[in-house]
C-alpha cells in the first residue's frame, strides 16, 4: 500500500474548493434530475451531447490517479474523492465532519432521492456507509491516523426517511491495536440506526510507529 | 408507508432502459472525470455551461417523486433510483442482481475511482453498501417481499482493492418474521469482506399476508 501524502496550503485548498465544488454540486444536481427524467429520446440524446462535451473539456487535464492530500495545517488528508464525505464526488452527499475537542465527530447533511431505497426511506447500504465513515473518523482522529475497519454492525432501530439527517459518533475504549467506536444515524425524532465498530491499525503503520 | 407499485411490462421497460441508460452512464463518466480533473477555471466555467444545459433539457419533464415501477412478469421492482442496483442512479456500480433458483444470488460488477477510502482501496462503507443490498435481495426473494435489515455485521478481512469485484448472499434460515442471511464481497483472491444479516417483515406486511 503507498500511504505517501503530499501537503496543500488552506490558500490553495481553497483556491481549489471554490473552482471545483460548483461542478460537484452541478453534477449532484444532474444525478437527482437524471433519475426521475421523462423527456422523450430526442431531448435525451440533446442533453448528452450536452454531457459528452463537458467531460471532453474536465478531460483536458487530469491528475493522475490517486487522491493524497493533506492539509499543511491538520495533517488530515483532503479526502476530495470519498464517496461519503469528497467534496469532489457527486456520490457524496458529501458529509462536512465535526470533530469536537473531547473526539467526538457529528455532522448534518441531507439525502435526497439520490440515496432511496424502499419508497420514501433511505436505502440500508447508505446508512452503513455514512455510519461506517463517521465512526472510522471518530476513531482515526480524524482520518489522520491509518485505522480500517475491522468490524461493524448495525442495528437499524426503524426506517430512515429521506431528508436533514445528523450522524455522530465517539470512541469508546482502545485495546492495543483496536479502536472500539459507537455511532448513530438520527432524524427529528431521535436515532434510527446505531452501529458499533472496531477499527484496526494495520500491522505497516504500527512498525513505523 | 405508500407501497403502491404500478407494473411495466418488458417491451416498456426495454425502451425506457434504452433510452435513459446511456444519460446514467455518462453521468457514472463525468463523476469519474469531475474527480480527477486539473482544468482552469475558465475551463471549468465553460463546462458547467454544459451541465446546466444538460439539466434544463431534462427537468422539462420529471415523474412525480418515487420509483414504485414493478416488472409485470416477475412482481419485481424495477429500482430505477436505487443506489445499489439502480440503472437509473449514477450512483450505482451498478449491481446487476442474478437469482438462481436455489435463492442464491450474486453479482459481478467494477468499482472505480469514485468508491474509493483509502488510497487505491474500496471505501469500507461501499462494501456496507454493497452486502447489505444483495443480502436483502436473497432474504427478500428479488424485493418481491418486503423485508427490511434488521441488524447486518460486517467482517473486513482484508482490503477490498478497486476493480472488477463479486457479491455473493444466501438465506441461512427464517424463523418467524426474522430471515437470516449470510453473504460475502470477494476478488479475484476470494472474500474480502464478509456479512451476516438479519431481515425483518414490517408489521404492515405480516398484517397484509
Amino acid at each position: 500500500m503507498d500511504f505517501t501524502f503530499e501537503a496543500i496550503s488552506a490558500e490553495e485548498f481553497e483556491r481549489q474548493r471554490s473552482s471545483f465544488e460548483p461542478l460537484t454540486d452541478a453534477l449532484r444536481r444532474l444525478i437527482d434530475v437524471g433519475i426521475h427524467t421523462e423527456v422523450d429520446g430526442d431531448t435525451v440524446a440533446e442533453a448528452l451531447e450536452h454531457l459528452e462535451a463537458a467531460t471532453a473539456l474536465l478531460e483536458r487535464r487530469q491528475r493522475a490517479g490517486r487522491s493524497t492530500l493533506r492539509h499543511a495545517d491538520t495533517g488530515r488528508p483532503v479526502a476530495w474523492a470519498n464517496p461519503a464525505v469528497g467534496l469532489r464526488n457527486a456520490i457524496a452527499p458529501p458529509m462536512i465532519i465535526e470533530h469536537e475537542a473531547d473526539g467526538t465527530c457529528w455532522s448534518e447533511f441531507t439525502l435526497g432521492p439520490a440515496y432511496e431505497g424502499p419508497p420514501g426511506w433511505v436505502h440500508g447500504g447508505i446508512c452503513a456507509l455514512v455510519l461506517d465513515h463517521i465512526l472510522g473518523e471518530a476513531a482515526s482522529e480524524g482520518l489522520s491516523k491509518p485505522k480500517f475497519t475491522g468490524t461493524i454492525t448495525l442495528k437499524y432501530l426503524r426506517g430512515t426517511p429521506l431528508g436533514p439527517l445528523r450522524a455522530e459518533a465517539f470512541v469508546e475504549r482502545s485495546e492495543g491495536v483496536k479502536t472500539f467506536a459507537r455511532g448513530y444515524l438520527l432524524d427529528a425524532d431521535g436515532a434510527t440506526v446505531e452501529a458499533e465498530g472496531v477499527f484496526i491499525e494495520p500491522a505497516w503503520a504500527r512498525d513505523a510507529g
